[in-house]
């Protein structure tokens, strides 16, 4: 009895997974359909020249009491016109001594551009092999998709300008030290096992993410 | 007048198929944009641990009454978390001297385990070649998108049992015996003339297909 | 005080672009996850064969008053079902001498089929290259995504008729005359600059786009 | 001792697959990133207009001795300037009477348009709904990818001639009578199970694909 | 006999077409499938941090003695690092009163960031309405793959520089002016027929051009 | 004097990246354009089953030795015929207590199927919202492309066994743990600064990575 009540039950998850395949349907192409995305509610005789623009970057000041550099993204979610174009930007400030930690963009590759100062960057490949390099304003520096990278103003008087572009409309940006030991509260078990050292340990670099 | 008619129909099929470009709009991009998929009516902020997993697969019994093997796929009309993702997956069970029949993904490629039991495979590529093989517990089996592949049990007494990935959230499945001769009531005109055989044989292959 | 607020509306924006990643999400795969496209508002139970079929070209007349070629497009937004399939297709007829002026299609790749007529017809490379040809009925030619193209029928007394295929549901059409000096009516101190010529031959260019 | 062995065996494995991820590098894009695709051995400059023609279909005589329709694809492999460009074209005579029988391509969709003559075609989807439709000159009719379709010409006096466009350079395609019970040499055991019929039908099938 | 043999050349079109399916295989993933391109002839081993940096556009001097901006693009074919990311960068520096004509990028979405000077910007889309804009220091602006942009520094003593980046590793460059009166060369017949113009006309475009 | 070599520079600059466009062709289609992946050197008739088959899992031994689980991945570069086909699969064994440290995949979804035992899994979105979930023999996980995650086996006795598909051939493997602090050596002054600690800290993470 309870073994028919089980072959129903097996029997209506393939009716429920097989049944439907064309009822759910979702209409998605690799590429947009169209010369750019309106966004709900609107249509495009609603856009002008201000829809393809943005202006978020213009007076940007970074944060001068802050061991990190300040980073300001221009993705899809402030910027709507970059919907579905695989591109997107960030304007980072490097205020003398500051670091960018180091993160991954789990969507998209990162190329850099140096607009003003000297930025020392590093970039780690799956095997664990680092790559560093000393860029000068003009230089372009490609951090693959996925892998995890830093930058470093190692001047203790000047500041270093960059901007980014990445090859997705919303990248993403996990940092890695408060990721691990900051605000999502890893458990002290996990991470001492994980990373072979003791509850001490694990507690101060917890204590240490704000 | 007709002609005059007719040419105004043409350019009004112009005008709408051009003249709508921009505002049938539709975001897309090649991969996902977000962390993940989000259903209709929530925000993230509604999400935990559950949201990202999938049960069904704890207490299948497959089917002991059929000649059949059990399939129990869990694509994203059954898992939503997958949606967007180019996973899902499937159970197999086979009871002893059970087939899988000869089938297609449209939409993805089978890359199966065999979890136990020893199973036969096969696959028939585009220019007709078939490739089989003998699968011990623990054996891989990759099956290329869209190509005709059928798995056995030839053991008389025990089971197998095998768990597949799909490179897509929603591969499809498409079974040839019920889709040439079963429910889809192809014509027997058709059907006569494509396999080259007397309306007898495709009556009976008709008649099997339940 | 001021650079206060500037830095809390820096971090606002930071907040905006990074704390929102997971509550916009949208659901795209790289390729459709389901059999194909469903309209909104039905169900795939309501659709039969004329959902799949479009029937625009069987009548199409060509503009005899015209020095252009008749072009009817028919993709996603006249033919639903395309909708995802990364497939749609255009009638080109050309009465005796008409052109079908130099454009591109920003969204795909068009592969020319010729059904009667001879046809001359030329591609652009992004070296500046052009390509030529020839044409007889059954001939096909490729003209690669987003590259300058054109086609000209030469002969003075008989038509020539094209079915093409595009790379996508949805590949759009940039005239180049019209969208340079036509309803666009860029400047023309833009215009001037760009094509070395005094204002006379741009004023010329632009009152002969109607 | 032997599980040392078993030991230095996983850890050697997990090396060879880990400690190589970057030296066994592929350049691949999700779009082509050139203009068009130069054959090895070639520069671009060695290439014309030709380059970009096929005239495969100009002089394609139907088979008047077969009950199939005859299909002459146009791809890839025959016109390689199609490589990357995500389309490619057959062209498919109907002499009275013939079929084209139940098949799939597994790596695209199909567009088809009528160039002459009045055609029945028939999709099954993965639910095994049937949809036909009888087309007329000028109709065009979309097969989605991957899905089971096929077409017939039911008049006994008329040819039909049918030019079809997919969305890639290389669908593939695979017939089903031939591939289920013809050259690959499906085993009977396999067969009579999946289609639920006694030896002789499947020898009756068997013995009909030439 | 004729029909014999082109009965007999058809099914050798067929063969070739279709025999050789699964032996011209080329591998290809929608995605790399390594962290990164390591260029033929080398190993991962090989390479530093020097790869993944550009120094091109360090010091990059504008045309002074030219109507024309100066774009200096940076794509995979001077950076390899950037093949197969998805990415590439141009610097475009604009000396008092220049223009960057009318153009296209065939294979990408450009995103532009001023980095100095008051720069107009025009992009028109499918339907040929013109969006234009003024941008500041610290803007951004979205052009959309395959659309025609221009941008032009209408100040006549202050120069403007911007940096790019492009949503493909080469997106390629189709400057409007050349592509139709230059280099390459289109007949005057074509030209005059698609532009409307009289001979002299399109004289004048064609020895504008240099 | 200098300035008219930078000129030319420039120049030399331009006719480098755009002048080569067309001749650095590489042949890539967003999927795979033939059945399936022949390595160099063979042809499709040189294969059999065994080419789709991989027997890596068949006797992989748990390392008892080890805080770790044993992870065995089966990529493309152990198995090339997933080359080019988007799925891939690992194995991984958790002995008593043993944890897989927190990492992410640069290239791919993981699908987690549970074999044996209870498992204990986190994930952490780009917000570092931390989801957790016990899973149960049968259980499904997904962790979305890129994130970070981990799993551990909390029960002291008992052993898990897990068998995981990747939405990639070659999905990349980045273990946090000695990323940030082994073997990639990446500097203290960098890692003080990113992790908010003094050297101590960094000294005691980098000497417990061996």
């Amino acid at each position: 009895m309870a073994h028919h009540k089980m072959l129903l039950c097996a029997l209506f998850a393939v009716f429920l997974a097989f049944g439907s395949l064309s009822s759910t349907v979702q209409a998605s192409d690799p590429e947009l359909t169209s010369d750019f995305f309106v966004p709900e509610g609107k249509v495009a005789a609603d856009l002008d020249g201000a829809f393809f623009t943005n202006t978020t970057l213009e007076n940007v000041q970074p944060n001068l009491n802050s061991a990190f550099a300040t980073v300001t993204p221009v993705n899809q979610n402030v910027f709507p016109a970059l919907t579905g174009l695989g591109i997107s930007s960030a304007l980072i400030q490097f205020p003398p001594g500051t670091v960018n930690p180091p993160h991954t963009h789990p969507r998209g590759t990162e190329l850099l551009y140096v607009i003003e100062g000297i930025l020392s960057v590093g970039l780690v490949d799956t095997t664990q092999k680092l790559f560093t390099q000393t860029l000068l304003p003009g230089d372009l520096f490609v951090f693959p998709k996925g892998l995890v990278h830093f930058q470093i103003n190692l001047d203790q008087w000047k500041s270093v300008k960059a901007v980014v572009g990445f090859s997705s409309s919303n990248p993403g940006l996990i940092s890695l030290p408060s990721t691990l030991f900051g605000k999502s509260m890893i458990s002290s078990e996990v991470l001492q096992k994980s990373f072979n050292v003791t509850a001490d340990v694990i507690d101060k670099l917890k204590a240490a993410q704000v």
